[in-house]
């Protein structure tokens, strides 16, 4: 299916994540960026009222297809407050993904706009992800560029 | 000065970061990581109160030396939760150092295990950091593995 420019931004509304997208394939979304179970309705609602109360310190950005009433893109930010940089801030972006099936589109950009305005706009100096290398590009394009590496370390 | 183990453990203690560690040293230390300008008092304070609010969900380490009532490292975490992994959790180490004068003492890897730790008594399932390539050999000495790419944008 061919989707222009004008039927494109009436059909993929970009938001704050609401607590009722867990019905609209939030978290089978979730599904193909890395493991993800199923998770109960109580846990969802604990979980995003755990994240509501943090305010503009974490924001899950969402893109609903709304001919189909279902996420198709989403990411997160969230604020660290520190000493450094005159008592500074940095935007941590985590966990974006566009669905499979809505590739293409540039709602990935979107996403990312979406949260990179959001941590300019909380003040912070700068703001920070993790990718594969296979990402790279995607976020050179996005305006990135390679500073360090990530080490990890998993306890399960 | 040659310490040995012993009184190297009495000499230096590790524990969070106390609002009086301003009059040890603390941003001082901080200014050998990166750019750190001095703050008032009263911005220590407001950013001090802050953190501490979040609890668990953000602790600075410190190790000060008694002998000269001085903060010589420190290193933080936050966790960060997540809907995936089954509304998971992730440690993120950030701003760590040690001060020129107490290297070779292992204060590092105490700092790291200290955060370490921390994110693994909270329920994280992994905690994740960014290093230099100069650094790298460090942290896999304290059981990291190279993971990821970190991609930065600065604002300012």
């Amino acid at each position: 299916m061919q989707i222009d420019a004008a039927s494109s931004d009436e059909r993929y509304q970009i938001r704050k994540l609401d607590v009722t997208d867990k019905n609209k394939g939030f978290m089978e979304l979730l599904q193909q960026l890395t493991v993800c179970d199923s998770v109960s309705d109580e846990e969802f609602q604990k979980r995003f009222e755990e994240l509501r109360s943090c305010g503009d310190d974490h924001v899950i950005c969402v893109i609903e297809d709304l001919v189909l009433s279902k996420i198709v893109a989403t990411g997160s930010v969230f604020i660290e407050k520190k000493f450094i940089r005159n008592c500074g801030k940095v935007g941590h972006v985590e966990d974006v993904v566009v669905d499979s099936s809505a590739r293409g589109l540039q709602l990935g950009k979107k996403v990312i706009g979406f949260l990179v305005d959001h941590a300019r706009m909380t003040g912070c100096y700068k703001v920070i992800l993790d990718c594969s290398a296979d990402n790279k590009a995607f976020y050179e394009k996005c305006g990135f560029k390679e500073k360090e590496i990530q080490m990890v370390k998993y306890f399960i």
